[in-house]
């Protein structure tokens, strides 16, 4: 067997939340792996969410990052997606049943296998291959992955701001795609957040007219820019009653406890609302009636399959759609500070770590340091 | 102006729900109008609900129906859609704003004009027309319709059987079309009533595998005649369980309060669960997160429009699909009776008047009678 991989990692320490360096061995690639050099990782909700312990208890030190963009360095006899030297990306998900009906369909998102698609982080590992393991992700230096469960980035993005595409990107484009989105259709998008701007961002170039639903009025003024035409702040009963049935699709993308129901009456009747962001409560006072006699439609959708993760980016590519990002280095502090910033929506729109320029340079200093002192 | 037609009619009396005999005038035809001797008139849930004042405070008398099927009787000039003596159908609807994006895309039953469509009983008759009346429905011998809203029903068609097509026929028949259903599709009918007969009718002759979900062991024998493969007895963990994850659509027609969430079980990943039932309560306990993570959608469905009525009706024609229905005079006694047992579900599976045969003589020796004693 040939060598492992060792990788760095700025790693969850407990459901703290707090950041330690730590490092781990990736797989040698198989013959139908790839093995990227991870320059830039996206911070993503579901990051806190699962390293804080919200989505029940994991194994520690959990390394999460599910944004992860960088340099092929190698790959396995097999592979044909990518090449040594090549942009590539990897998201949510590193494998998945590949038998069952969603798989063969493409939309390995909703695996219905055992166990459903393998996460990219806090999954267990295929035992045949990492007994009792755990999947690491991408606030690290390497990764190894399956080349299925890779894309490949075109040239042209921008590397640090397309890594959110892999996660919050595709989350917008795949079930626009789905819903039929193009010219001439009215999309509102419900929470200008990290998905949320990608969501307008996106929107607008499939050729939609887009609102901007949001609480905070500081923010009409980044949402026209990024595309939307109008924007409609929530608190302004005028604003709020001037744009009820003007939409075909609401994109809510609110992930704190809010008023669904509020949000479908920007729909016109037959509209669409589209849910991925996944509040901790019930959705409160829906009636059946409420929906059928507008002929309305909630759709719940998590994240897109590999074939559709692909068209993104390179739709995104065509079009130069990339998030608006603030880039930090990857080191426990900055990424203590981070969590902390987007628990509390302070962040414009999205935090990337920039792994390869800090994270095995400061790993490896401390290092040095401890060493030192001891 | 040429003469207004005298109607007679078993209307309902108050918010009780007790039947009277009552007469009304039903204006003469217009240029566009169809005049329809009544044959037959089916009994619908919403006939009972929107009689007893569930719906908001009604004018009585009141007379609905909304299952209508009889004889063209006479046309005003411009109709070409139907001539005197062929067989026409009317459902829950009798105009529409007819210049909204819904109406002009003949989805008039999501009417985004000023109070939605004009109901065919219990709504605002048309002010140029009928200053400060209200609609009168089908448990009568006569209507006068706008061509726009009448459908032609096909001679092959058996009419007393045929009359729930034109409302319960079309509520499956419009989002099965709408969803796609064909071969290979697998559908879960929930509720077998009215609606749910139909709707496993006309899914199977569309091609898919129909599932009924029921709560009656004693159900069973009938929902395989009618062409389920299929049926769940939902009080039956085991059957529930080994059912679990196995349809691509459920069409829930429960009006009852009922657990929604209970229903998506039976969905796929990326499955569809159609509500047409208006139970009162909102539904309860579902988290987005419970949509979102497998791709689920609820769709909200009303009716249909007149060019889906049209081809659902010609589709059952061809079909021979039918509803099974129990045949009733059209008396004030027959229909309080029968109000009471479809609230029971004591039916199988739709109540028809026999209007043409019972309704005009049993009116008029009453009003002999009557006038004897006077």
């Amino acid at each position: 067997m040939s060598e492992v991989i060792l990788c760095k990692s700025v790693s969850c320490a407990d459901t703290s939340g707090k950041h330690i360096f730590h490092s781990f061995n990736r797989r040698s690639p198989l013959p139908s792996d790839v093995h990227i050099k991870i320059r830039y990782s996206g911070v993503c909700h579901s990051d806190i969410h699962c390293g804080r312990g919200d989505w029940g208890p994991k194994s520690y030190p959990l390394c999460t990052g599910h944004e992860i963009l960088g340099e092929v360095v190698n790959v396995g006899a097999e592979v044909s997606k990518v090449n040594i030297g090549e942009v590539a990306g990897v998201g949510c998900f590193v494998d998945s049943c590949r038998g069952c009906e969603e798989c063969k369909e493409g939309e390995e998102n909703y695996c219905s296998g055992p166990g459903g698609f393998r996460g990219t982080y806090a999954h267990k590992e295929r035992e045949d291959l990492v007994p009792g393991g755990v999947t690491q992700g991408g606030y690290s230096t390497d990764i190894v992955v399956d080349e299925r469960y890779v894309v490949k980035v075109p040239e042209a993005l921008n590397r640090a701001e397309a890594a959110p595409l892999l996660c919050a990107g595709i989350t917008c484009f795949a079930p626009f795609i789905q819903a039929g989105v193009r010219p001439g259709m009215k999309v509102a998008v419900a929470g200008l957040g990290g998905l949320g701007h990608m969501a307008v961002k996106i929107a607008k170039k499939l050729g939609a007219e887009v609102t901007v639903l949001t609480r905070s009025q500081s923010k009409v003024e980044s949402a026209l820019a990024m595309g939307a035409s109008k924007v409609v702040v929530t608190t302004n009963e005028e604003e709020v009653k001037a744009a009820a049935k003007s939409v075909n699709l609401v994109y809510n993308c609110i992930s704190a406890s809010h008023d669904m129901v509020f949000y479908l009456s920007f729909l016109k009747n037959r509209g669409t609302m589209i849910v991925v962001g996944l509040p901790p409560e019930p959705i409160a006072n829906l009636k059946a009636s409420a929906l059928a006699g507008r002929g309305l439609s909630i759709k719940g959708s998590l994240l897109g399959g590999i074939k559709a993760t692909q068209e993104m980016i390179d739709f995104c590519a065509r079009h130069n759609i990339v998030s608006d990002i603030e880039l930090i280095p990857a080191t426990p502090e900055a990424v203590d500070v981070a969590w902390e910033r987007t628990m509390k929506s302070d962040v414009k729109y999205r935090f990337v770590l920039d792994t390869a320029a800090t994270l095995e340079k400061e790993f490896d200093e401390r290092a040095k340091k401890r060493a030192k002192l001891a």
